[in-house]
């Protein structure tokens, strides 16, 4: 358990002589992108879906290896700089976030580390705003996909064709809606990636059966009042992602 | 939107001049414990309702300020030591885990820290595993509680009375079940603490609507074969957790 727990947490305290299911370890090279800003959750709620699967490699890469400071204050250690990225990643991961994912797009180097990295990758994906660093690094032109409900729309500005759903794949691109769409997103992902008995042994072993206390989760199921306070709230915000065309 | 990004994610592109409604701003101290071992997405579902709390000062506390390793390989900087901690939180919460979560209750000093302004909070809160160190500090005794399901009967070796249920609420207790459930609960105490409409708001905002794409996330929906698998890889686990007493 000491050493590199990332490695396989669902083995953590198993039996070593276990024979395991065929079709139950694989050799995914998982590149995840860290940047000043990011939303932790947009990463996290995939992330643990991304480790449980057995033998993948979880990277959480960044420009150096100094923590990472989240839109929700907390400090992330990379594991893995831009310069030692795996050429060819199975899945390329951005997350989204406000201020910080604007800085990104603008950033040369990491847009064009997304644009490089990401479009060598068999799967290219966000959760939130992370689709508005695809699109800006040209990586959803004529592909359907979203983004958080108030960003969503914007994603047209990048020849992208925005889709009201949680998770919206086109070919190989695979985008979440809102942060905590991720989690669904995650295990979307794992079901593509290995077969349905591993995705429902993962589902389980994260005891994903959601049952949220209130019902008012998208803007179809909110009080106008609330989702329309919450626009106005960033109309600054989609006016700076118009900008980044 | 430098300095200090923690404060109030919810703020950081709005008009400064709005006016908030009634309610919307408190000022809740809120300590979530870093251990080494943790699950990461135990903590970080919470974390991200709880800094959607405009005004509430959420706390990453750990023995010392160096980074704390997750068993999912994530690296987290604490915000606050046991010594900077508040005397009487709001909010109290403890994370899950597996060997590092066992290592923590056998900790003389964390399981006192625990023990202590955990037991001075004005709610105690866990999610998955967390329940288990919760209970070793000896803050479950007569409480209903759960933890995740391949640990949730072993409460009862600390006196606390397990119930089969997503996030229970005992009094001043309140526990989630396996690691997914975070979300749930970080929502059910945003409602408790604040109004209807914000936690409404909030979970707007965490687009917070959840649609999984299997629907095996529970140990009464998913497979036998699956379930007891699982259940037979944690045996030893469950050993070592009944060995705490």
């Amino acid at each position: 358990e000491k050493g590199n727990p990332a490695a396989q947490p669902l083995l953590s305290v198993h039996d070593q002589n276990m024979q395991w299911p065929q079709g139950w370890v694989g050799k995914e090279e998982i590149v995840m992108l860290l940047y000043p800003g990011f939303t932790a959750l947009d990463l996290f709620g995939p992330h643990h879906f991304f480790v449980l699967m057995m033998g993948a490699k979880v990277h959480l890469v960044a420009k150096t290896m100094e923590p990472v400071l989240t839109d929700t204050g907390i400090r992330v250690t990379p594991t893995m700089t831009f310069a030692d990225c795996p050429e060819k990643p199975t899945v390329f991961f951005v997350p989204g976030g406000t201020g910080g994912t604007l800085d990104a797009a603008k950033d040369e180097v990491i847009r064009k580390f997304v644009e490089e990295r990401g479009g060598s990758a068999d799967y290219i994906t966000s959760v939130c705003t992370g689709s508005v660093l695809l699109g800006a690094a040209g990586l959803l032109k004529g592909y359907k996909a979203t983004s958080h409900w108030i960003t969503r729309d914007l994603l047209s500005e990048f020849g992208a064709i925005p889709v009201d759903q949680r998770v919206v794949v086109d070919r190989n691109r695979i985008t979440g809606a809102g942060v905590t769409s991720g989690l669904d997103f995650g295990l979307k992902l794992v079901q593509d990636l290995r077969n349905q008995q591993y995705a429902e042994a993962v589902q389980l072993f994260a005891e994903y059966d959601p049952q949220p206390p209130i019902d008012k989760g998208s803007q179809s199921k909110a009080s106008p009042d609330i989702s329309g306070l919450l626009m106005h709230m960033h109309e600054p915000f989609r006016q700076m992602v118009r900008d980044l065309r």
